[in-house]
């Protein structure tokens, strides 16, 4: 009757870890798990993932949400007062990538910094940390950070002195840990290492740990308290979440020791691109499992085009963004060496080939 | 490997039809769905689900959302700008166990009419629609409707006046149509026979359909595009939703005519309560999966013993809310007559105990 | 230089007590009064006048603010939490005709109930308050009052039940005052007697008091506070505000004792409306200065007709607003017992001319 | 009975141009003044001084508010759907000086950008428009300027660069112009000129224009027509408006113009602090009424101290604000030459007795 053998993914999918499929494993908890309703609290597999969830980062309380992009409004909202303001990257997930949520949902302003390699500066932090409370100034509510920040790990060094800054002037720290243990794998630090550093983080159960939807935040118990109602609010008080809750106790216990894989293997595709001499690999970029590289030509090339050669062949990737002009690669469970030959190869034969139209069109 | 063989619960649970789990047949299908990432569209068992519940309710386009509170908040959002006025019932869902999300989330004043058995007086909602728009009046943005509505099925005649009086005033009309099944069920019409009357509407795979986690927003391909957008606003955007869609499948094609077995049930409880000399049935309240009772002497007894007589053996309940003084009994799927046999027995128990004790204490 | 000699109103204008122009007196202190910026607390006159208002109102302090609608929404926004729900009349100024504020600036729900004679049901107000808060139950912030409530003056008695519900279930009570003043000269009761019963309060120098812009909102020291944050935020923090306030401080002063006579001028009026065989006066509704009318034929009349007949001989009045039927003329300090005359006589040649048509059509 | 004789202030107040009084001719006209009830459109005077301000900067419409915040903030919402997002420099008064507005009363993020003397940089404005508009990005809704800017006249080149960079991306500019006139006057440009590169402008009547309250909005007819709506919900509908708008038709009239005089008065002052040895003047930031300098070994110095100091003299100053560390001195309609010179010699006989007691010290 239930005849899935395997969970592999037919397509070579470099476009972000968040396309990972479940593992057997997770199957097999999915389909074996106690449930509930998790709105009256009594669905034991929540239970027991929150419980671990918490143990795992050394804070008080966790709570499942179904997404990031939840857990990290959800936080912003149990924080701040309506009317307060946030410090944060320009282009961290938070402000970048969450349909203005802070402002429509919290009520609160962002107050942008520029980055660079992933940091704020400390000094604009600092600065940006509002002194003067007149009846115009809005408070300084939170201090927002990104680790892994587009495929870096920030270095604990820099989160220590955010950290002191956010104590100086008794502004919590929130961390949008989405792909932590990346960070934390890359600087072989445990996860309390790094969540000693702030006051809530969010973690994605998906993405490189490979369950198929949820993140966890985590918090003080009055934090999580909070988070709960407002989860509730936002429509993410979900009833049999034991079912996939329980792929997120197999991402824990089983996939974060896996990560270090996904960067050794990020480290081998980086190597074998940079040796395609048309392509330039941006090695100051890469610590955990994304790989950033352009062709040395590529204003001069069709993108699009390129795309849809390798889409050909089963390999989907995604369009470098503007403003930035970088393809990103993203390395995952479903990414292992044979892939990564299936992908170099690939360009090679799109170089050679266009090479080729190119000799011919002159 | 995977060793589960039924689904049964373990308690006779009437708090909600929220808690029932899902069934044998869907578990298998959320084991061999096909998944992708729903955030890029890929996941083709949430594609097919959507295509499935727009046809079903005879729309142009459908979403799926984590959960009812989700969809209707976002169909607020999406049907209503900024300090516009919604009109609906005092006692709806929306406006009564939805933390306030009108207002928080849409910024939409929410004007509450008292309700009749379920109904708001129709003349009470023309009066409420703004007519005259000076610079202080909210413009009147939606109308919302429940159906079911606390266990009571609204007649289609109704629905059929509150559209016309949209029709009159061009303004949209929504149904929150969580247990719109049940509705449907009871009036012996098709979903889209009710749907005819509403321009959006919500309608949950959990609840008596069984499915785990789910609910789906249905409307025109313009409004369930721009809900789409707030879905991810408000966290909603997961990934391989597949597998919880797989179930929602199941819900639509295997659970919808199931229901009138629960009614059938469901009538079966109240003429067993009301046999009991103890107990007053509101039979006029009873046209859906709902039990509304009291004991005769409700005030005087302690109901909270009561309850915890009833847990001990295996029976939850929810206790009346305040200032409602009837117990609600809900009955679903894992509700058979041999379940509705042994809590008619417990109350009966019950009652003769506690008639017992107040002899004693004479 | 200064040429103006007097403040008499060109029209005789009953649509509101919102047209009067400044007193004489008013126009003095306006022109004497000592100013500074009000941003940085240095307008001795506004600093006067709010102290003057919470004297008045016996609270500890005041805030001027340039409108009611200001006012009231600063308090909403001040005493609530996003996400909380208030409890209000349906046809309330707060609700009725703040475009939506408590939503959009606050994020707070209306739950809005029925009126009669201008008061909510008491039973209603304690059902409406929310006592089980589970996660998904907003939380009741505030209970909202109006007196004088479309002329009717509300009764201590009520006002002081309404404050003992507040106290059992500790929530605080706010009195939208605009026109309280008119309600404790109905009463015969001075202002700290009815402010004694709520725990903020806006109330309205312009209106009856003729002053040409402002209202104070009152309350407790660290309400005032939050107040006045709330101000700057809306854009109502003003510069030499002292301009503006001198009237209010003459408006407190001087006219305060003299709407008296507007309520008597009010019931004159009535009393001469309702010797014409054709008008139908609401004298239940008579206890300040707002008289309630209508033709006993009204809907067979064109009231635009009349609207314009009236305006041709310079008397200003409003339609009836649907769905209530009834003209709206409100007295103040410009309508004394020589323009009642004008007015009554107007309406009578106007009926006597449409019977004269009434006679030629037939 | 009217004994004002002259409206002189007492102090020498350079910590604002807010602080001016009403000039003596505006008290005339605002005593003279026709008013009406200007929620009804019946203000006469009012009417008059939107028409006026209209056709001072060439647009097709114009709204009196009671403040620039309000102003901006009206023009943020009625550019921008929630959800929004704006692009602004992170100094700028609507980012920096107005309580978080944009993110409550909008539900508009703002991204907030580096400024380098009163410029954002054109191609990080291009970066910052989002081009792909995925569900999870924001929309950028508006591009805000500022100008006069923090003292400085920001060139009209840059202003039709913004411009340009609007039309390609189909996004509107507004310009903050509480001084606009100061930059126009700096830049030797008419209103119009400046105008024409955004679709919307505020700018204060009162500031260097010495009205005593009241900012003008401009832009199409279609915009102010909502603006005229979130006015009223802002609560900055007010009722007989003529007295103070009186003072706004002279300020555009006759203060204007006199501007100029303000701004040589500054330079002024600029020179002689500059033949001070201790004091050092920011030269470069000097091109309209504001003088920024501070003292060569200002951390060592007790700015308090000084402060008082020069409260002894009647001479009013701010602080400088962290983190910058320039003294910000106002030059307005009440400092001319004689306070100039007051204000040099009260700091040289501060920095004199200061050197006295450091001599003391030693």
């Amino acid at each position: 009757m239930i005849k899935r053998q395997e969970t592999q993914m037919k397509n070579i999918d470099v476009r972000s870890d968040t396309v990972t499929h479940p593992t057997k494993r997770m199957y097999e908890a999915m389909f074996n798990a106690q449930i509930g309703d998790d709105v009256y609290y009594e669905d034991d597999t929540v239970n027991k993932l929150e419980k671990m969830a918490a143990e795992l980062v050394g804070m008080e309380a966790a709570l499942f949400v179904p997404t990031g992009t939840m857990g990290n409004q959800i936080l912003v909202m149990a924080h701040c007062q309506r009317g307060q303001e946030i410090i944060i990257g320009i282009d961290h997930h938070v402000a970048e990538d969450e349909v203005a949520g802070c402002a429509v949902l919290a009520g609160v302003q962002t107050r942008t910094l520029p980055t660079k390699d992933g940091y704020m500066d400390l000094q604009d932090i600092e600065n940006s940390i509002r002194k003067d409370i007149y009846d115009w100034i809005p408070e300084t509510g939170l201090i927002c950070l990104e680790n892994s920040m587009q495929g870096r790990a920030l270095s604990l060094e820099y989160m220590a002195k955010v950290r002191e800054l956010g104590n100086k002037y008794k502004i919590p720290v929130h961390l949008d840990g989405a792909r932590m243990f990346n960070a934390c794998t890359a600087l072989k630090c445990s996860p309390r290492e790094m969540s000693q550093y702030v006051d809530s983080l969010n973690f994605c159960l998906s993405k490189g740990l490979c369950a198929p939807i949820g993140s966890m935040i985590c918090g003080s118990k009055k934090l999580i308290q909070k988070a709960r109602r407002l989860r509730k609010l936002l429509g993410g008080g979900m009833r049999q979440v034991g079912i996939i809750a329980a792929a997120g106790i197999i991402a824990i216990q089983e996939m974060i020791p896996q990560l270090e894989d996904d960067h050794r293997i990020a480290r081998i595709l980086a190597e074998e691109l940079s040796l395609i001499p048309e392509v330039d690999v941006k090695f100051e970029a890469l610590s955990t499992n994304m790989v950033f590289w352009q062709f040395r030509d590529q204003k001069a090339r069709n993108l699009v085009n390129f795309q849809q050669y390798l889409a050909r062949k089963n390999i989907k990737i995604s369009l470098p963004w503007e403003p930035k002009y970088w393809f990103r690669f993203v390395v995952h469970h479903y990414i292992r060496e044979q892939q990564v030959q299936l992908i170099v190869d690939a360009i090679k034969s799109y170089v050679a080939q266009s090479e080729d139209r190119i000799q011919a069109s002159l």
